[in-house]
């Protein structure tokens, strides 16, 4: 456990190959740590001396003032081995290699891949690459990556896995355009030490990991892949997203990362038997991120929906027969309700389509009697709230949000914003994830969210 | 055929039930057609009279100084059996009935909708809906639709189907987040009379359309819809959405529209045999109404794959494997220009990862000699350029393509925006859609839409 700690809350971090030059990646891993306020001691290291960023470079890891906790490697492939050398000597216990071109580029790389692990291995040190990005721990400032981060927002959700996105590219998406926080990112490059199980088996005891998020492209120990997983799934949700599932896919991922990946019915059985949730792709993982950190587990699989549309109610049911969630019959108190605010005509039901009271008392009256209505219906365990982002459907959606989470503190809300103004998509998902609703662009993506969280749930229970 | 022209080029227009109230369904449409710019007559009736922004009002149908080839009649539905009697006696032949309460709503709603066909078949009259939002023509300038419509782009994409959402929240949704144009929409709703055999047909031979897109929620003739779909379908693209794929799904649109869902089996035999693309949501239909209407049909199923990461590869590899495409090995030609951008230990394949060519030449100069090399590739009949918006992948992204377009103007090209900052996604996709290439957020969206373009090519070949 200790040893994983050091990836992410070290004392003192060493960068090596660091560089005064913007652009280049040993600039830019310091100016993040700076960025992200590093709680330790950083030394930049580069044969030239001098400062980087207000910072003493030192010579050599030899010369610095101590043995770091963790020394982040910044240089070619060719220059690797004579490093790790340097750091097993050193004393140094954990090493970041972010240099390509190792068992992700044929023999002569797998050789050199090799070199580095027979050094690191007898003097017990940790390696996470080669061909890893970088790691992010937001609860003690670290940001190791190679491409440039913004501070990213605090939170329970933790991802890690064979792809640098999740320090760059996706770091930066979470940033702009999710609301939910970070606590601590890995990217796993070629595994050639460090791997899936050993992050499953940190983040499964890290307190403040609430929500674990992994990519994998195949792993070499399913045996205790397979206990891992399952552990970690026992403590808290696992959201796993699985590639190689097409022939042309395996021998994708050979050249991507050197892995072998893997007969696909066996990670499909093994996931499903862990009691973790499979992803197919970042946005789903995203999807039920946030509905696994904000919203309270469901007591059972009844959602109610509220629509201004019909063929939100029609997608709606459709996706719940797709993803294992029930629509009831609402009771009869809950339908005299209803009937305040529709035509004589329109039927009252679950999913409610409540078009015609819209037309005519508004939809701030309308969504403001119907949602409180089925959310207090004993029949329903949560609710979703469809709505049209267009002039007609105007309401103070936060105000609704807020009464119906004061009134029902147990029960999982949320919000779809169907179609409509792209701005209006941008506020209205604002307004919506500050307070902890997610809020998705479609039923199928609310759906699916919750029906892993009823999955999950019915598990732990 | 002259009878479907009526409901998006009529001459003459007359909105029954015309409000002076901005917010009333009665006002909106005509300053919908105000908005649009329609180009024939159009009269508001209402028994106060007066004016409506502008517009003389005229107290009945009868008072009308012709019988227009186009009634809208947005009356409650009590109101609207005499109505269709007026409407009979003036000899007008099309119009469309807003109103919900119909077959959506009941026994007595369903004989209502009875007693408007009693009255409208026999006196060759043509009904849309009810429970119809209405329709668009950009062409004319026509917009009956009951929601606030800004002026629409024109273009070669028509819709219709089942639900109020294409001339509402989803035409809002293509005008503020979409860069394609339309041509012609149309909401069915319960369809006692025009059905998507009618559309279809209509749209098949309807010059300005080059895609079609429909939702279903069943269809009462299944044989004049295999006919008509496949007659459409060997016309142009047809992207068909069908909803009621589970039992829970099939409860719910007979409560929206009064529709029997039907057997899941029997629609996908339909569709599959039609040659038309099946799509599950609106995000596919319009993922792939762009791919149509922008680019030429691909002459083979061999996609060439240039990306700044290397999970883009391995997930655009598995997804090739999906959707029927290839992912061919290069030339050796073009794996020698590739290798000038890539460090000697760096593998230059399809797809190709160029991450480590981007750390030592930057973005600019990497794509510009990668992506137009395995475009000319004689192996490559279709080519992905995926990007992911950070600092460091910054480059004339327009420019790269305006090259590759005018390079090689009969091949598809599509760009994938895979995570980074919002705003760049925004800029990115504008900048890229603008000139007619289609912008997907992930490797699996751009190769699902060049998978139903391969299908559909290699069928009409």
């Amino acid at each position: 456990m200790r040893e994983m700690k050091d990836f992410f809350e070290p004392e003192s971090v060493a960068v090596v190959g660091a560089s005064r030059t913007p652009g280049k990646g040993g600039h830019t891993i310091v100016s993040n740590m700076l960025e992200f306020g590093f709680s330790g001691r950083l030394y930049p290291v580069n044969p030239a001396a001098g400062e980087i960023l207000g910072l003493e470079v030192y010579r050599s890891v030899a010369d610095l003032p101590e043995p770091p906790d963790l020394v982040v490697a910044v240089l070619p492939r060719s220059q690797t081995v004579d490093l790790i050398k340097e750091c097993a000597a050193a004393g140094v216990k954990s090493v970041i290699i972010p240099a390509a071109g190792f068992s992700d580029a044929g023999d002569e790389g797998r050789r050199l891949e090799r070199e580095v692990m027979d050094i690191a291995r007898p003097a017990g040190m940790r390696v996470m690459g080669p061909n890893s990005i970088g790691t992010v721990s937001t609860g003690s400032g670290l940001a190791t990556s190679i491409v440039t981060l913004d501070r990213l927002k605090p939170g329970g959700v933790s991802v890690f896995g064979q792809t640098g996105m999740f320090a760059s590219g996706l770091a930066r998406w979470i940033n702009t355009s999710e609301y939910f926080g970070v606590r601590k990112i890995a990217c796993l490059g070629n595994k050639a030490d460090v791997d899936e199980n050993d992050l499953l088996e940190h983040l499964a005891v890290d307190d403040g990991t609430r929500v674990i998020g992994a990519y994998t492209e195949g792993v070499r120990d399913g045996v205790r892949f397979a206990r891992a997983l399952k552990h970690a799934a026992s403590r808290k949700p696992v959201l796993i997203m699985k590639s190689g599932r097409t022939e042309i896919g395996r021998r994708a991922i050979a050249s991507h990362t050197g892995t072998l990946a893997g007969a696909e019915e066996i990670y499909s059985g093994t996931i499903e038997g862990s009691g973790a949730v499979r992803v197919s792709d970042f946005e789903e993982m995203f999807d039920c991120a946030k509905a696994f950190e904000w919203l309270p587990l469901p007591r059972g699989n009844r959602v109610g929906i509220v629509s201004i549309t019909g063929v939100g109610c029609v997608l709606s049911a459709d996706a719940a027969g797709r993803f294992g969630l029930e629509l009831p019959r609402l009771t009869e108190a809950t339908i005299a309700v209803m009937r305040d605010s529709l035509p004589d005509w329109a039927p009252a039901s679950n999913p409610a389509d409540i078009w015609a009271g819209i037309e005519s008392l508004g939809a701030e009256a309308t969504y403001n009697k119907v949602a409180p209505a089925i959310a207090s219906d004993p029949s329903i365990d949560m609710l979703v709230a469809i709505f049209t982002l267009i002039p007609e459907s105007s309401l103070d959606v936060a105000g609704l949000f807020a009464a119906l989470k004061e009134e029902h503190p147990e029960m999982p809300l949320a919000a779809v914003l169907m179609a409509g103004e792209a701005d209006m998509h941008l506020e209205w998902k604002k307004s919506l994830e500050l307070m902890g609703v997610p809020a998705y662009t479609s039923p199928e993506r609310a759906l699916r969210a919750l029906g892993a969280m009823w999955k999950y749930a019915k598990r732990s229970a």
